[in-house]
């Protein structure tokens, strides 16, 4: 794209239009002018050249500041004139601009640019060269409101300086949260601004001023696709009966596999292979049209080329949902992607909605549908995962079915080309789906960004959303484009949408998974303030330094709350939050301590129940006490029963209770602090 | 402990005798004598108030800068005087100082403390409010090396400005690491400094300057605690003959779990209790000096009252080694202490070494050594396990001996209360000991932190060390402080320390068990080029964000290599690494790939073999190749065979082969990056 950088004037004049405050400023084209206008304007002023060629003005000498009389004026004049034509001698010099010097401030940024996924983005942060290296800046994709304004300003660690640092006064940050929504609303509203950068922007104590403006312009017009979004019936996935394009009985066959996984399918499931007659003890249809009944949905694994066909047939059969596992199409280049445009359009002439193609397929484990040639078969449960990568699915349901781990799903949907439902759709499916308590993506890159944005949104006020984002790297990145053939938008604008849109990001799978668990466990937190009860001082001590890490407040235990517990608990308790109940507490103790907690419950929203091995503690008895407790409160509770086999039957109690547990001190506060950050974020748009 | 500030001129006088640059300067008592000092020593000056009373100067108008001729050092001094007169009017004027006014440079604060754990440490940072915030400071414990101070320096994010930031010329590197090895030089010699900050400390292109400088010094003198390393023979640990004090039959009491878990013990074991005859078919004596052997080592389960004259008899026994289980002592307060002195004393009397007391006492599963009351029984292997807390060994033992976990040990120790033998000892002991491989330490708390560190980067030479340290939280740090009863260093003091003494940190008992099995289970890696191999694009790309985030390097394929790759892969492969050799890759092609990688094996340090279930890949058939491959390097190979039971039994030979194997992706990254991170130290070290 073209663009074109606005002079110091125009910017001026554009930012002025919005209502950002900028200095008192006026081109001229002589010396005299120069001091009549400073003389006018009042001391001190600042000048500086205006020239298209001329970017970087200080570089070449094109700007003197803290000018102080009229003499100061035309020499600053005559050499800026003079520098710029040495250094830049094609520079053609529109005039000098003269502005007044603003005072001393705080000096801050505010830039804007367009991201390849989620369009215009804002960012803010402090000035100077040394917050640009310690990117200290905060982002949010546009368009957004007060309260979002508000929180960027204080997602940064130089926050503290707009505050007032050291006794020194607050800076005007009610006017800040202005200008920023003043520019948002002016890149908002442009069709022709595709980047700029206000730095600084001045912040008084009271006040504020735009002192230099970098504003580019495209000479074409921004391009804002908005692929209307689609509704799908939640019955389209509910198939009455289903067939198998390409079943096989050849078990080295994708068709074959796939075919098996389906026979535990409730509804009606039929096998089409024109070369077959019998597969698996079912009869063999030659094509779709052959099959006397009425077929809700296809899974297609015929070679790509014959795919055209297999939906023209289907089309006419009245099929409304195709699963292509067939690769062949986009993913492979120009040849491929053309091959997709026709099976799309074919889809969209009879109104079929398309799953892949290129993907492993779907499975709802409650209706007994497994489309996929996954070799293992998940346990029905509470998590929707949505993945842009088979491989990955194949690998999580397969973890997913370790005795230890035991996360059961409720519909796993591999996303493949998304040629036409996607993420968006499969996220509101998972919102109306029953047995779906929460959803975890797998991202590589999302495309039309401001609708996913706004899908999530949604969403996530019904159903928890967690997502894992691959590309953080610069190596990722290009290997994550490599491998959807997509240029993918920078990461860090991913992680700014999602907070927006209330989705939890997460760095690894298995942390997913557990954040996922934990919000289709229990009901969210309703805050951060937690309490530790354990019989271990060492794990006391490291579930602080974790609560601390992870965001988690533990709180101060009233004094009558710690007159109750004093009645009944040895003096060598701890006598403070962690509660160190000593290593001799057996389930009893630990009940007691519960019971105390209930009456309480006003003063937490999370406990997080800590017990290691010991000869006096029977962790399941102790598990039970925990139900018991859990049940007695609407809170939170978080068993983190340590060690191995000991814990083994109290770990089984919980699991079957659907209360988390966690088998790692850190993972449960990581976890939990994961869980309350979203939290905090609704809140606010509540 | 009463400490003294030093005025300007005091300052100046001690930093000049260390040869630390500090401006030309005078003190003048009056406007006169201002006039003339200024005008010798050329403009600008400044000029700042001398009083013990005014700490802040520039708070109460006592510095005035920028002062350019005659006239203005007299309205200076006068205003000064005014100011300070009027604002402390208690305040004792000795006179003002003028100093030549130093260029503009890169602000630095090089500061100096003395922490609890460690003595004398020294923190180095950009200057400024804005990193005094931001925290961009890094920390040595004196005395250092020039290198340190060199990896100090480049230690910060601020570094960049060092460096040059966006094309400035680099600023004296070199001086800098003068001034700081001078500085550190200067507080080591010193018995009477407590504190400073040289703030700024002006750093040139050409040169630096030390402009401002608070420094504190004690009345008294600065303590210098070194408790004498003692000796202690490896043998001392391996008893011939073992006698448990207070065995008892009573299921209830420790000392029968004790004596219960002593039973496998293969040397000569005898229980001690004078109100019973027979104890698990073993006879019982009345008292040490009844046994008609020689007794090697004592386990004391008796109450602490009666710890004295047990010790008194093992001394005339010729007793060497008591663990002493029996809480009671210092933990308890003053009286508890006592009784550990009078302990102690006796100990030394004859020569017996302590373990403990209050501690759950010693495992030397090689040896076939349980003396403790822990209900499971560890697995020998390579980890020696160093504890500060009885519950988190217990625990890490449960968790050892879990299926999918197996870790072995071949020593774990409670350190209790460090009455006599602690962690300096013991990691002697653990490496010398030669079941041991690597060491891992869980510490609340170090007393003597110099000796540690002593002792530390003695024994990290020859086995890795591995440490996790509670108490990074301010609420831990008191926490922790209440269960040992002491005050504890800074943690970022100890990370420091740790990294200083080549120990490796981590912040989960996992990750501590995991960086430590790595360590013992291969050889260090040579250095961090790494390669990948997978056969899922998803965890090509996340391998690369973990590599990135971890300090991993995935290296560029060379041209002949790659085209030895081309000659057997499919073209779908991903041509680069990570080598994605695609889904339908089984073991034989791993294996062609793990060949190529075998004769190129001088491109690189470490190989992830990455795995997801597939119906073409038979995981144990992998994993004998992946062993395959690690017999015919000596470079470090790291198996990621992800997902569950499909890789059940390749995971289970790769274990067998003391291969590393990881079943989530990014700790494999972060426990390699957390390995890598101290050959890093250790490299320069040499």
């Amino acid at each position: 794209m073209e663009k074109k950088l606005l002079s110091e004037a125009e910017g001026y004049e554009l930012l002025k239009k919005y209502g950002i405050p900028t200095p008192e400023n006026t081109i001229v084209k002589s010396a005299d002018e120069a001091v009549k206008t400073a003389d006018k304007m009042g001391y001190p002023v600042v000048a500086k050249i205006i020239s298209p060629q001329v970017v970087h003005k200080s570089d070449v000498g094109g700007v003197v500041t803290g000018i102080r009389n009229n003499e100061e004026v035309r020499r600053a004049y005559d050499k800026i004139l003079k520098n710029v034509r040495e250094k830049v001698p094609e520079a053609e010099i529109t005039g000098i601009i003269i502005e007044k010097d603003m005072p001393h401030g705080l000096e801050l940024i505010v830039g804007g640019r367009i991201d390849p996924s989620f369009g215009k983005v804002i960012t803010f942060g402090l000035g100077g060269t040394l917050v640009e290296f310690l990117k200290d800046v905060s982002i949010k994709v546009l368009p957004i409101r007060t309260d979002e304004i508000e929180k960027m300003i204080r997602e940064i660690k130089g926050y503290a300086l707009i505050k007032g640092y050291r006794g020194e006064p607050p800076k005007d940050e009610k006017e800040l949260v202005q200008v920023i929504n003043n520019v948002s609303r002016l890149f908002c509203e442009s069709d022709k601004l595709v980047e700029f950068d206000i730095n600084p922007l001045i912040l008084y104590e009271k006040g504020a001023c735009a002192v230099d403006a970098r504003i580019y312009e495209t000479e074409g017009e921004v391009k804002h696709e908005e692929k209307p979004q689609t509704g799908v019936p939640t019955e389209v996935f509910y198939p009455g009966s289903i067939a198998v394009i390409g079943a096989s009985s050849n078990p080295n066959k994708v068709g074959y596999a796939v075919f098996r996984n389906l026979l535990d399918f409730p509804g009606k499931l039929y096998a089409v292979n024109p070369k077959r007659e019998e597969i698996l003890r079912h009869k063999v249809y030659p094509d779709l049209i052959s099959i006397p009944d009425t077929v809700d949905m296809i899974v297609v694994t015929v070679p790509a080329a014959v795919v055209p066909e297999i939906m023209e047939e289907a089309g006419k059969k009245g099929v409304k949902l195709a699963v292509i596992i067939t690769a062949g199409f986009k993913e492979i280049g120009k040849e491929g992607a053309a091959l997709q445009d026709k099976v799309s359009g074919i889809a969209q002439k009879y109104g079929i909605r398309i799953i892949g193609p290129n993907c492993l397929g779907l499975i709802l484990p409650h209706k007994g549908i497994n489309a996929t040639f996954d070799p293992a078969n998940p346990k029905p449960g509470d998590l929707a995962f949505i993945s842009q990568s088979g491989a990955i699915i194949t690998t999580v349901v397969d973890w997913s079915l370790k005795e230890d781990v035991e996360i059961g799903l409720s519909a796993v949907i591999s996303v493949g080309n998304q040629a036409d439902l996607g993420f968006n759709e499969f996220m509101k499916f998972a919102r109306d789906d029953k047995d779906t308590r929460a959803i975890v993506l797998y991202i590589e890159e999302i495309k039309n960004g401001r609708l996913f944005m706004k899908v999530a949104g949604e969403v996530s006020e019904k159903k928890p959303i967690v997502a894992i984002k691959s590309g953080s790297s610069k190596r990722g990145q290009k290997a994550a484009s490599s491998h959807t053939g997509a240029l993918a938008g920078s990461y860090n604008v991913y992680m700014a949408a999602f907070k927006q849109s209330g989705v939890i990001a997460t760095h690894s799978l298995r942390e997913a998974f557990q954040v996922g668990e934990l919000l289709a466990s229990e009901e969210y937190p309703k805050g951060n303030r937690a309490v530790v009860i354990t019989n271990a001082g060492g794990f006391a001590v490291l579930s602080t330094d974790y609560a601390e890490k992870y965001g988690v407040e533990l709180v101060d235990l009233p004094k009558d709350l710690m007159d109750e517990l004093n009645s009944f608990l040895t003096p060598e308790w701890s006598h403070e939050n962690p509660m160190d109940i000593v290593g001799d507490a057996g389930a009893d103790r630990y009940a007691r301590v519960f019971d105390v907690m209930v009456r309480n419950q006003d003063k937490w929203d999370i406990t997080f129940v800590i017990a290691v091995p010991s000869s006096v503690l029977d962790s399941r008895q102790l598990a039970q006490e925990i139900v018991r407790f859990s049940n007695h409160t609407h809170k939170m509770i978080v068993g983190c029963l340590l060690g191995g086999n000991s814990m083994k039957s109290g770990v089984h109690i919980l699991r079957k209770n659907t209360i988390p547990n966690f088998a790692e001190l850190e993972e449960a506060f990581d976890v939990v602090g994961k869980a309350l950050s979203i939290r905090g974020e609704q809140r606010v748009q509540a």
